[in-house]
């Protein structure tokens, strides 16, 4: 659902689809059709194309539209109207769109997964974005690879002391009043781009809206040179002054400015034909629009109530609003057809790394899941990073639906900063974005980092989601900790003063031990002090982690001598050690060819290892790992002897690797492994 | 996914988007022009229509097309392609598909779903079924309520005598060869009818292809003329005749014979341009139709290998089919616009139901999640009903996505007959669906039905969920569980027993309690017996159920007697039952208003109470509650004093209704209530 009520860095101004045309319009018809015999179908004949008439319109057709002089209000029925020809095949469209915060970067997203949906043509999005929504949508598109989409971003706040001597009250603040500057923002050798508000959901092809500008081919010039010759930038500045003499504040931000200098200048715009600015709103005029256009092609969200707008037809909006807010965004990883787009040379090399996989190779889908580059949302909700400080811990997390109940209960025992990511279907965000805004405990915690990791493939990429949780750490220490785990009560402020008696900044490479321990109890009292702690261990309802089943994924710990100990104490690696730790947040990343499930987290803690980390014991350090349903994803593998191969053969290669990389001290590891397996 | 190399009911037949001209086609040039005065805008400008010349292209814009002498092929660009005209809006257009079994009944929803996006008229579906389809299709349409969508049911039982001569080895069977029969088997009195394969998903709005009717305007009301004089149904049948001289069985189906007619009789056909018969095959002529065309209209997985077809633009095809297959059918039912529809009069009183709900009252979501209709997909997978059996017992619950994992384990404890409901997004029933496919246990059992009843709203509607499961229960008892119990190994043969025993079908009104227990370990070993439960009774291992918690819900059943019990014995109903109980399926339904948790069966056990059904333990029953992680649905409201305001609400209301029903006898269960309240 769109926010409701709530402040948002940049709204529900106006629809602006404003057509600003920057530097020079170079192509006249001919040239048009030269460069359409490049672009696609070299066998196109160019002979054959008739020069667009300059109302757009084919001949013969025109009888059909109604006169656009005696109905201003562009009511069209679709039914008789005759589109207008698209934009040559390949033909680059510019999308511009302004864009600040961590919601409205979420709404970005949606308004281009419905232009995405619909477009057939390659795109170039200029994104004018403050740094919180430039570090989202910079890692979103990175890892959303969609081909034949370029994006370039702008500094929103170099942009800021252009606009900010104009008072304004309206809450998209600053960030509304930007279009304006837009001409002067944007490389001067663009010459067309379509400007859009967040709140814009498209029904149809940007590329119908792009041709309008072949539309007003000739007029539109004529007004470019107007433009130019009367100078926008002096021109609306003018009028702004102007209008504040009488208005102390802008109200409706760059809208009011527009709509001043329309007034003074109305030469210098051509109304689009309604269809394309479907406001939700009372407004009399665009309620006409679309009850009498049954081809409704954008529809804009500008009204405060958002989708909970009263409106006759508003349940046709929120549906394809909905359609595209749980779209999943990898569907729209498709290529165009007949437009050669270069790739990234990363999605390139991806691609031929995929092309080169054996399917008949009974590691086939793991060897794909491994080279699947999933879709990053960072920071999914408002987030506010912690201030610097040298010994503070970041609580490292990865999880799915399946454990969103653990966060209040974590949320009670980690009160400093948390990196959590999140392995979601795009339906499956919207419902945890739901889920925390219900909880009080939850939506009181700016300190809590959530990254959405996007599904895709059949085997849980355990590592690469720990990665992503990893990487957007911002304190200098992690807590490399898994969703099913209770911290001590104390454990935040016993790891920070750890950290800095001894001195691990500047002096060790160390990594602190947690020692973990499991309770299978749904309900329980969970102790308060390592004391309580080893009364409950006594009387058998908590045990060492794993000790059924496992012992010797913690057995290096040594948990007698943890009972007694007073300080930190060193242990030495051992074969499957798999320890909870803390480290600095520059250690290595988890191999993300550990993908479903065994040996992730092993195969972390030995490359720590062979990086020569010292293994700390934390003689008040705990954490305790709750029961809970086992995952989807390990009932299905645990019994396949497939799996069971395809885990080895990724040990091994890993091994190997390991080898390559710190030689012949690796050895032991190989050894180690010899040993008998795990059940 | 679409099914893959396994037979199906009927199938991939190349497309036939055959237009069928059945009756007269009444309306000339003039005729429709009036006829689009009278359908929607009453103002529209009928002189200023211009009569369509034959080739169906406006004047002037001859010269973008190739010309179709020289270019048999269709291979036309969409960017230089004049759309056709429209038809009217609000004009209502035909559809008819061919429909057999449980498979193929999914891929017509796919396609349905994709046809509902892109549609803007009213639709009448024309469905020729098996028993299988219609049952799962009648109660999805029904409880789907689309507007502008009617949808009429045809026996293809009826049809087989009439296309059963024909010796055929198509997978697609008799069913596939129906298509030749339906000029017949459609109501005299429909004109047009465009005919669908199961396996195509539309990427266009179908009224474009309904257009091309007018673009025949007189030269196919020429070949209607023919085509009567010949008289279809001797034409096919007696070229039909002709050809199986030389060939011993079609392997097309109906394609082979269709060709066969259009061989003979060229001037019946029209072909139709070929971007809306998309077909992924290896068949060159299609792939130069979209590699050239970039506007596909409609695809058709007609290649044996279905998503996994090896093709240049596989992707962009798979994705659009993902998209319609995961989409939210909910979102489709939206309203027309300007063209009023007659709704349903159940779907009018909904309407009116929900608008007379006050949006502040506290209760608001309750209210409108009871009155939420659910799209209903019964036997969403292959599935044989039991053989009629007079003491034979099907196991009835529900589940979602969380308690997946139960599935196999319930498979194993109990061999009988199971309908259970599953409360799913459109997405997660595909996820739902490949969990089926990769367990070997659950893809063995055909006695096994699963209903989808899919997602909407912020409450657990589990008392409609149980009712669909109960309600598509076949035998003639019912054993109406909880997905988080495991009967007893022996419960099935011993319910059945039982009942026959007891004589329950002729001389008692009984609900059989089957006494719950629990444990709470994930490790656990069942035990096989009466005696071993009592020792893990005695030992800790397990307990009776809730017996910390919440005692009074199962105290009744006296687990002290029953110890001891060697043969049925009675209880009395009290305050706050909730036993798992064996009834006859034309037991009471559960009270649908009991949304999110709470109360849901205890209101039922106190219904089956009224209607004096006696509660009879039966002493070698018993079924155990596994551990699992709390429900997120729970966790969200149990804290919540607006929820347990809102239940006490819908209790007092549902004794309120007890009273009117079963009158001064259902005092009794006031006063209950009246006693201490579940912590």
């Amino acid at each position: 659902m769109l926010p409701r009520g709530r402040p948002r860095a940049l709204g529900a101004a106006a629809l602006l689809l404003l057509l600003l045309l920057l530097g020079f319009l170079l192509f006249g018809g001919d040239l048009e059709c030269a460069r359409r015999a490049r672009g696609g179908a070299g066998s196109f004949p160019c002979a054959l194309t008739p020069r667009i008439p300059q109302d757009g319109r084919p001949r013969g057709a025109a009888a059909l539209d109604r006169d656009p002089q005696t109905d201003p209000g562009g009511h069209n029925r679709s039914d008789c109207v005759l589109p207008r020809p698209l934009p040559p095949r390949c033909e680059l469209l510019h999308v511009a769109i302004v864009c600040a915060g961590h919601n409205t970067s979420r709404d970005v997203i949606t308004l281009v997964k419905s232009l995405l949906f619909y477009r057939k043509n390659p795109l170039h999005l200029h994104l004018v974005t403050d740094a919180v929504a430039r570090n989202i949508l910079e890692t979103l598109f990175h890892t959303w690879m969609v081909p034949a989409v370029r994006v370039s971003f702008y500094d929103a706040n170099e942009l800021k002391p252009q606009v900010s001597w104009i008072p304004n009250k309206h809450y998209s603040g600053l960030y509304g009043l930007m279009k304006l500057v837009l001409p002067g923002a944007l490389p001067p050798d663009l010459a067309r781009v379509i400007v859009l508000d967040t709140d814009v959901t498209f029904a149809s092809d940007i590329a119908e809206l792009w041709a309008l500008f072949a539309h007003f081919s000739g007029v539109i010039l004529l007004w470019l040179d107007r433009l130019r010759q009367a100078g926008w930038e002096q021109m609306w500045k003018l009028t702004a002054t102007q209008e504040l003499l009488t208005l102390p504040a802008t109200s409706l931000a760059d809208q009011d400015i527009f709509n001043a200098v329309i007034k003074g200048h109305p030469a210098l715009v051509q109304p689009l034909p309604c269809v394309w600015n479907v406001q939700l709103s009372d407004h009399t005029l665009a309620e006409r629009c679309y009850l009498e256009a049954a081809d409704i092609k954008a529809i804009h969200w500008n009204s405060p109530k958002k989708l909970r707008v009263k409106n006759k037809h508003v349940e046709f909006f929120r549906n394809l609003y909905l359609t595209f807010l749980e779209y999943d965004g990898n569907l729209l990883r498709r290529e165009l057809f007949g437009c050669p787009s270069p790739h990234p040379p990363e999605a390139e090399q991806l691609q031929q790394a995929l092309a080169q996989l054996n399917e008949e190779d009974a590691c086939f889908e793991f060897r794909q899941q491994q080279l699947t580059v999933h879709r990053v949302h960072i920071t999914f909700l408002p987030h506010e990073p912690p201030p610097p400080r040298p010994h503070d811990v970041t609580l490292v997390a990865q999880l799915s639906m399946d454990r969103l109940q653990m966060l209040e209960a974590l949320c009670r025992h980690w009160p400093g900063p948390m990196s959590l990511a999140l392995y979601l279907t795009d339906a499956e965000a919207q419902q945890f974005l739901r889920f925390i805004e219900a909880s009080e405990v939850l939506s009181a915690r700016q300190d809590v980092a959530y990254h959405v990791v996007y599904r895709e493939g059949p085997l849980y990429p355990i590592n690469q989601i720990r990665n992503v949780a990893l990487a957007q750490a911002l304190t200098p220490y992690v807590f490399l900790s898994d969703i099913d785990f209770l911290p001590a009560y104390s454990l935040y402020d016993y790891l920070r003063a750890s950290i800095e008696q001894l001195e691990l900044g500047s002096r060790r490479k160390a990594a602190l031990v947690v020692p973990a321990f499991e309770t299978l109890h749904y309900q329980f009292s969970f102790p308060t002090s390592k004391a309580e702690l080893l009364a409950l261990l006594d009387s058998g309802s908590v045990y060492t982690f794993r000790y059924h089943e496992w012992p010797r994924g913690h057995a290096p710990t040594d948990y007698a001598r943890w009972r007694e100990a007073q300080v930190p104490y060193r242990v030495q690696w051992a074969g499957d050690y798999e320890p909870y730790v803390v480290v600095p947040r520059d250690c290595p990343r988890y191999d993300p060819r550990f993908v479903g499930f065994g040996w992730n987290k092993v195969a972390h803690i030995m490359e720590l290892d062979a990086q020569e980390y010292e293994f700390l014991v934390l003689p008040e350090a705990f954490t305790i790992h709750l029961p809970h349903t086992p995952s989807l994803y390990i009932s299905r593998f645990r019994s396949s002897t497939t799996y069971r191969d395809c885990l080895q053969a990724l040990k091994d290669e890993f091994l190997q690797d390991l080898s390559r990389h710190y030689g012949a001290a690796a050895l032991k590891y190989l050894t180690a492994l010899q040993q008998p397996e795990a059940p």
